[in-house]
């Protein structure tokens, strides 16, 4: 098999770490050990992951005699809060970890949040590798340092923005992935493209086929385009306050959509599909975008099995009430993420409630 | 009355703030409003201190029109924990906090931690602001950003390092401080000079009366030294790796008292005071310090109504047992801060176990 690995280095203001992202990263012992400030790390996973891929990375562990323990945590969002947490600070506390131990999260978006803002919080803070499993986590998480657990009365509520010292995402562990998981994961590849990068967008429309077929080579170069792009806009605005907002571009209705269906019914990039192209309806609407590129952007979120259309049962009142609860209101203004042409995002604050209601209702399943 | 307030400036990395010391400030709102991103704020405060001066603080709020809520939390560090952090995290959130709400802790230590904390965490951080109402938190907390809460295995052992947009210590709040406190609080005022300048430690020979007698001129400028001389040493070493080590003074011999006594019989100034007088035997024991100086600060202390003597039913043997356990351990090595001269701290690693025995022995009391 071609061996393919590709090094992005994410620079920011005062860290800066690499991804690596390949095939058989897992079992190279090289790529881990120079980031360990002692041979010591607690793995954190899930019971859905550590069956699949702890034994291949406590091997290549074992075998660079890199003393480990593991946290294995319940898999699922409904256990993305203090408790489930506090396992890992029992773990870390139980094997007497130092603040320079090494915190490995195994495991997808959840393990990931849970791992960081626990390595954030421990000692106030311990290093933190980030080993992401799923394509959403690859590409998302990766890159941006957010970190959180959920409160009962919020997602992500809880959390800290804390870097890892690197992050290794091995496409193997795609092979695993449902294959509604990819797709959901493609959404977030597609959204990179839309909002800054008209090339990456054609090469998604040139090779969404090979990318549903887990083809290494395009699966390797999608997540360190994605990752790249992330990582340029993060740099420019690691605090959110700016540019940042730009990745947010269907996510608002989403969390509308996801809320509105109760969590967990829709995936999370399921929503984000069906609110990207709201999103579009929207600029199309307000003028910024042609109906021709619309188009464009619906055909290849189809191709890529996703959602076009929102929820039959969601009224566009109930988003609207949704989206005015979303984290990123501002003094009470509804910001959204618009495009002016496929590659180039905008932040909108000048769409009134009815331009929106009339976007959601263009985009609600019939 | 003599109106005294000064102003200290705290410049980090990338961010920078002004403490405030003096006498009334908390009924001065425009001390207050120039640090709020938006007119809104939520006060976490104690059962003990509320009744003192929350009305003061509130008032002012609502004289210049700031929208408040009040958080109320139980007294006492076996409340540090996540149950009482999560009380804040609710009220934030039932009262529809945002990410540019100011979160204010007005209380002592705990408080603070506690405050800081949960600012450092909701939504990933928000606006803080502190008024500590203790000497301890005032010279102590008021500088360096730790916050923190404990877990069952270890104190402090999760937290964030997060910095205020200000502290208001208002020394009126120290005149209902118990003498008990004051005198706590003063060992680590009488650190600062130890470890860093002996001018500022002869001042204190000069005024420990004037300020055991709490005049507000001598308290203004003990608590501005204090923080200064805090201030100077974490701006080096913000992520405490080097220097920042000597801010510990004292203080591995004292945790190793507060914990062998259990929590909350000696005061932790308290075992400050007599854990510093081990250093201090330590360090004349290895010849760093004349037994003149060693004189010097056990009369500074006696005078300042604290221990110069560990408690007798502690053995050495358990001093050493729980030192060994303590977060300044490094690679299994117990590094303890000990004394070139009185102003003159230093970082020490070369002291045998038999060489701490002997010191803690001379220090115990008969």
């Amino acid at each position: 098999m071609r061996q393919t690995m590709r090094t992005l280095n994410v620079a920011l203001a005062d860290r800066a770490y690499p991804i690596q992202i390949g095939s058989g990263l897992l079992r190279q012992p090289e790529l881990l050990t120079p980031h360990l400030r002692q041979p010591r790390a607690l793995v954190v996973t899930n019971t859905t992951v550590g069956p699949l891929y702890l034994g291949t990375l406590t091997n290549t562990l074992t075998a660079t005699k890199i003393d480990h323990q593991v946290a294995t945590l319940p898999d699922g969002e409904q256990f993305k809060n203090w408790a489930t947490l506090n396992l890992i600070f029992d773990a870390l506390l139980k094997h007497h970890c130092e603040r320079h131990t090494t915190l490995i999260a195994l495991g997808g978006g959840v393990v990931g949040d849970m791992g960081g803002f626990a390595a954030a919080c421990y000692q106030r803070g311990m290093p933190f590798i980030q080993v992401p499993t799923t394509l959403l986590a690859q590409v998302d998480s990766s890159v941006g340092g957010k970190t959180a657990i959920n409160h009962p009365a919020g997602k992500n509520m809880i959390g800290a923005f804390y870097q890892p010292r690197l992050v290794l995402a091995d496409i193997d562990t795609l092979n695993t992935l449902p294959d509604r998981e990819l797709r959901a994961g493609l959404a977030e590849v597609i959204k990179y493209g839309l909002i800054r990068d008209p090339e990456f967008f054609a090469w998604l429309e040139d090779h969404i086929e090979a990318l549903l077929a887990r083809d290494p080579a395009a699966l390797t170069l999608a997540i360190e385009r994605s990752c790249a792009i992330k990582a340029e806009i993060v740099a420019a605005d690691e605090r959110e306050t700016g540019e940042r907002a730009l990745l947010n571009l269907g996510h608002t209705f989403g969390h509308a959509i996801e809320t509105g269906m109760g969590y967990g019914t829709w995936l999370h990039g399921e929503a984000v599909a069906a609110g990207t192209l709201m999103a579009c309806a929207l600029s199309a609407l307000l003028g910024r975008l042609t109906i021709a590129d619309v188009k464009r952007v619906e055909s290849l979120f189809a191709r890529a099995g996703l959602p076009t259309h929102g929820p039959a049962s969601l009224d566009s009142a109930v988003y609207l009430e949704l989206m005015q609860h979303d984290k990123k209101v501002q003094d009470g203004k509804l910001r959204l993420i618009l495009l002016d042409a496929i590659g180039r995002g905008v932040v909108d604050d000048s769409a009134t409630p009815a331009d929106i209601a009339a976007a959601i209702s263009q985009r609600a399943r019939t």
